[in-house]
Order: structure tokens, then sequence, then C-alpha cells
């Protein structure tokens, strides 16, 4: 059974179409190449109570794994673990280790910049205010600390919204976790362009050569329009180990492009490959 | 009261991080534009079960609009329509109206590429079979219609995924009714970027500005790092209309300027503009 996973992306600026969701992107890349699987994307604004209500019904939800991104900073609008908090009934505290976190951080600061020394204000040490449950994460990149904590048998993980941060952290952090859980499965991928056949007329075909391929997933994507057609069918299967993978995405490649050539159509076969 | 709007993303390819999902955005930034918010985006896969449970929560969190994207194409794993039609309760059904819409669209291709005919296999009926209770929209680009549906006083409309046609369906059929459900509310928005103030030593003067003017959202986008600080300061407002949005909207400039100047901080201010 493939893990799952469920992504929490906090930020006003995705709702309002400001920013476009990159890092649920990139999450979604790296976890399902660590053979998880992705389950839902759920993309909230900064507001406790938004925070609270998706944690929970993700949590109801049962998957295996919660990461969310954006809110972690020192301004008032960085909610997410005021949201954790009061969405596991823990309490929000300065803790100890998130503190020094905080702390190593100003005083680096401060030392390459030449400045005497950078106070712990309140919108500081508001970083090193997690859950009590929770465990910081080292942030290698930048300020706040992120954190972990369990609730209900589903393992959480906040990172900061920052790309080269949620990154950072995620390598260092989440990947190997992500990677013992799901038993090291590999996920394999491999395109075939198609064209001169419409979409309507390859359904039907996609279906049967699925049917008698169970461990392959096979999706359209169309790239021109139904009566030019162009389209992508993108070919992804996990498995135990590269060769098995890439067998059965071989053997499926075969299939497809003798039947769309007695239909008439043209096919291009993108290099498959482990991602 | 703003008017509430979910959007729901179907689609496998968004949770592999195939695809990055820029149909979101795209509709996020035109809703809020027409002054309506957005307050929450979901992504799930191709499967029934999580089309039905991710509609049947967002109806129950009692937006006025729900808007999906994908899984209207003639293929196996296009299923959004089998989804809404069981969670609202309806039963799928070749609708006359829907399957005139897709016929014309094939006797189009016909005459257009001088085949005789093509026939309407059932993957092409199959863009007909919607649910009971919907209205089929025309799409003006592709061969799908779109549909919309009302359940308990939400308005659900289902748009393809292939980015052209929701584009021009939106425009065409919804833009007009999310305007009128609005009552032409104006989005305004502007971004002051600032340098050499910390992150978090602008908190609280943030906190304090918002505060002075509960009418102004400012969000805080780090671009640099925290030691070396470059920030972009968004400021968003909705108005009646783009005189009052604009006043507000300066007035805040022109504090935080002057704020951050008195820190030895540098700012630029992007032209404030109406969505």
């Amino acid at each position: 059974m493939a893990k799952l996973v469920e992504i929490v992306s906090v930020g006003n600026e995705l709702l309002i179409g400001k920013t476009l969701n990159t890092n649920a992107q990139w999450l979604a890349k790296r976890i399902t190449s660590l053979g998880l699987f992705v389950s839902r994307i759920i993309v909230i604004g900064d507001d406790v109570k938004e925070i609270v209500k998706a944690l929970r019904e993700a949590v109801h939800r049962n998957p295996d794994f919660i990461i969310t991104t954006g809110g972690l900073g020192p301004t008032f609008d960085d909610k997410t673990l005021e949201g954790i908090a009061e969405a596991f009934g823990s309490k929000l505290q300065i803790k100890e280790k998130a503190l020094r976190m905080v702390e190593e951080k100003y005083v680096a600061y401060a030392e390459e910049l030449g400045h005497e020394k950078f106070e712990l204000t309140p919108a500081r040490v508001k970083m090193a205010k997690i859950p009590e449950d929770a465990e910081p994460l080292p942030n290698p990149v930048g300020t706040a600390p992120a954190i972990t904590i369990r609730n209900n048998n589903v393992t959480i993980f906040a990172l900061p919204g920052v790309p080269s941060e949620m990154k950072a952290i995620f390598e260092n952090s989440l990947s190997p976790v992500l990677k013992a859980a799901s038993g090291n499965l590999t996920f394999f991928e491999a395109s075939l362009y198609v064209s001169g056949v419409m979409e309507s007329e390859m359904a039907p075909l996609i279906e049967q050569v699925m049917h008698n391929n169970p461990y392959i997933y096979i999706k359209s994507h169309p790239m021109g329009a139904e009566k030019k057609p162009k389209i992508e069918l993108h070919l992804s299967t996990i498995a135990e180990d590269a060769e098995t993978a890439k067998k059965r995405v071989s053997r499926v490649l075969v299939q497809l492009s003798e039947i769309i050539k007695a239909k008439g159509g043209k096919t291009k076969i993108a290099k498959a490959e482990q991602r």
C-alpha cells in the first residue's frame, strides 16, 4: 500500500492569484519520486480558523503525512503554528531548542554584518513559539525553524513558504523519513507523443491497454485541438525497483505505438526515466 | 459581505507534480479581480470517490460558488461529471442540449478536415452525459461542454482542464454571473519594495499600520534573506469603486514609506493598480 501524503499550502497570496503555487508542485514531484502518493493538495489563507479546519479535515482523512508550507515567519499573519496548536489541542510555548536555533541565527547575522547584537524582539521570539508537543527542525537557509508533530497516527511537518528554505528542510529532514516510510519504492514515467488520432478515438484504446496492464497508469493530455490532435500520453508506475518499472513501461509503450500506427497516427517516445 | 468561491482542481497530473496548477492561479486572479473572495483551492485526483468527498466537503463549507477544472473529456478517467452526479444525488444522462453541442463540433471538424462524417462514438457521446439537473455551457474553443448545477444554495460550475477552453468558458459564461454576484466590487493592489530593514523588525510596524487602516491588507513577502533583507510589501483592498480603493492604498503607502525611512530602510513603490 502506497503511503499517503496531503499538502496544505497556507497563504493569502495563493488565494488572490498573486503567487503561483510552485511549492506544492515541487513537493508533489519529490514526494512522488520517493514512492509515496500525494492524495490531496489544499490551499487556504492566513487565518487560524481556516488552518484549524483544514488540518482537522486532513487528519480525519487519515493520510500518513501532512506537509504544510507557509506561515512560520515573524509577522502577525504567520499563523500556521497557532493553527496547528489549536487543531491538535497542544499549547504554543517558547521551546528552548527552537529558541536556541533562532538565537544562533541572529548571532551569526550580527557577526556577518558587523552589528554588536540583534535583540530577541517579540517578533523574533515568535518563531520559536511552537506547539508544546512539536519538535523543531533546523532551517539551514533561513531563520524560522520548521516543526514536526504527531496526531492520531499522522505525522505533520510544517515548513516555511520561502521556496529555498522549504526545499532545504525537505531534503535534510523530511526526505529520509519519507523514503524509509515508502520502503524505497521507485516512481517511473515516460511520455508518448501522438499526432493524427483524436483523443476521443484513442480513449477506448487507452482503457483497453490499461486493463491489460494494471500496474501502469496512462493519462492523455491534449496539447492541440480535437480536430488537429496532438496528445501526450503520460505513462507512470510505482515499483519495487527501476528494472521492473522500466520493463512494464517499455511493454506498454510498444503496445500503444502499434495501436496508434494501425489507426494512422504518428508517435514519438520521450525518454523513459526514473524520477 | 464578500462572496466566497472554492476552486476544485481535478487531475492526477497535479498530484504527481507533472503539471503546475496555473489554472487555479488564473482563476484565483480573475475571481479576486471581480470582487469575490477565493476561500479555498483543493486539488484531487481522477477518482470518483475523491471527487464526491471533496465536493460534499466544499458544499458543507457553504461558499457561494464552487468552480471545478478538469475531467470533462472523452477518456475513461475524465470523471468529474460522474463525481458531481453522485455527490449531489443527480443521475448522469445524455442531455439533448449537450449532445447537440458535441454533435455540432464533430460536424464542423468533418467539414474543416474534408471528412465525410465523424461518428458519435461512445467516447464522444460521453461528453454529453451530464447530471440530469445540470445545464450545459457552450465551449467556444474545444469539444466538451462545461456544466452548471445548483446544490444547497451553492452554484457549481465544472470547466475543462485545457487552459484555453477553461479561460474562454470562464469569460463567456461565468464572469458575468460572478461580477453580478459581487455587486461590482473592485480589487486594488500595490507593492512597496523595501530594502535594509529586517522582516522581523518590520513585523510590529506592519501590524500597527493595518490596525490603523482596517480596510487594507498588508502581506510581507521576503525576497532576500533576513540578514540581507529585500521585502515586498503587498497592499490590497476591496472597495465599491476604484477611487476609494486608490485613496486607501495611497494613504497606507505613504505611512509605510515614512516608517521604513525612519528605520533606515529604502522603499520603492510599484505602480498601484486596479486589477
